[in-house]
């Protein structure tokens, strides 16, 4: 085949490509609402795509809602710079209420306490009609270790405003939040480092 | 079992764990090295968390560079976000040298020529030696239409400085690069309301 059929072939085949994706976008007609967002599996990058989200928020002016579960992934310097921008271009709610899993507490009562203590904090953004997308850091974990009544939280969840948007991170999302969701990403480990005994980066992982 | 019965054994199970975590950490010795980090998968979140990651670095105080090879999903409003954190916390340095996916332009050789400058720019940026973070946003998506030859890429990411960490995104990642990365995270993605008929929303897909 000569160059100049290959590049023919190409083209077609690209031209069917978008008509194809062109198609898929006109066919959607359901109005605009807020997500139900799961970050989940045992892979990196939950917290840390929620927080890109949490950017681009801020770009279109949104206020944004933070609530931490647990100590979690995101340091007192990226929430000041978070913070920093929610000054100039959105506006930042943020509430670290965890404190720390229960493998580093081995407390189960202080969890189940800390775990209520964030859910109520939860429930109060999602009153405040100016937040637009609110961001539920290792809500699954308080879950997975029935920190929480599951029914309770779906039940918030779904009866939330039409315009709010909201992304839960953590491992081992339960079925039931994964069925009400709109969108659910597993983030899965192929391969890490740590493996090879390379000890946790500062500036990458913490 | 009693409560008593229960918090004990609760406690033994998490002290067990943390014991197991506490060896893992201590065993890992290999010197501190810039990551090879790969986001792929068909899934969201894998710009999204690369973003998070310059933010994060950002924090640290980092000079980062980002080049995108693709439009991508990556706009305006976040790069003037990422700059204007850049003139206060770290320092950034964008560049978008990417002009669409071939199945939006469907012109084979202006694909190749655009990903060649962005490919270029990239290779300066990894001889600027004030940069911690490269962000190569769509490469894969280069290697894989073969609008940049695997082994020179390869060739150049191996030779990097040690203390450079890059993280390259965009679906369907070369096995290649996956065997030469430190860190390999697949997004995978679970369930999309795409398939309910709801429109991308702004703010949270572009």
């Amino acid at each position: 085949m000569n160059e100049e059929d290959e590049a023919r072939r190409h083209r077609l085949k690209m031209e069917k490509r978008k008509a194809v994706q062109d198609a898929e976008v006109a066919g959607k007609t359901v109005a605009r609402k807020g997500l139900l967002m799961v970050h989940t599996g045992a892979g990196k990058g939950k917290s840390t795509a929620a927080f890109g989200l949490a950017l681009r928020a801020l770009g279109h002016g949104w206020k944004i809602g933070v609530v931490q579960f647990g100590k979690g992934q995101w340091r007192t310097g990226e929430r000041n710079m978070l913070e920093k921008l929610g000054q100039e271009f959105g506006q930042v709610s943020w509430h670290t209420l965890g404190e720390g899993f229960t493998w580093e507490t081995q407390d189960r009562a202080r969890d189940a306490k800390a775990a209520r203590r964030a859910w109520e904090k939860a429930r109060e953004l999602m009153d405040d009609p100016h937040i637009r997308l609110l961001v539920l850091d290792e809500l699954n974990i308080s879950l997975r270790y029935e920190h929480l009544p599951l029914e309770e939280v779906l039940g918030a969840l779904a009866a939330r405003r039409d315009d709010l948007n909201v992304v839960v991170t953590g491992r081992n999302a339960k079925p039931e939040l994964i069925a009400a969701a709109d969108l659910v990403t597993e983030m899965t480990l192929v391969k890490h480092h740590f493996g090879a005994g390379v000890k946790a980066q500062e500036g990458i992982e913490f």
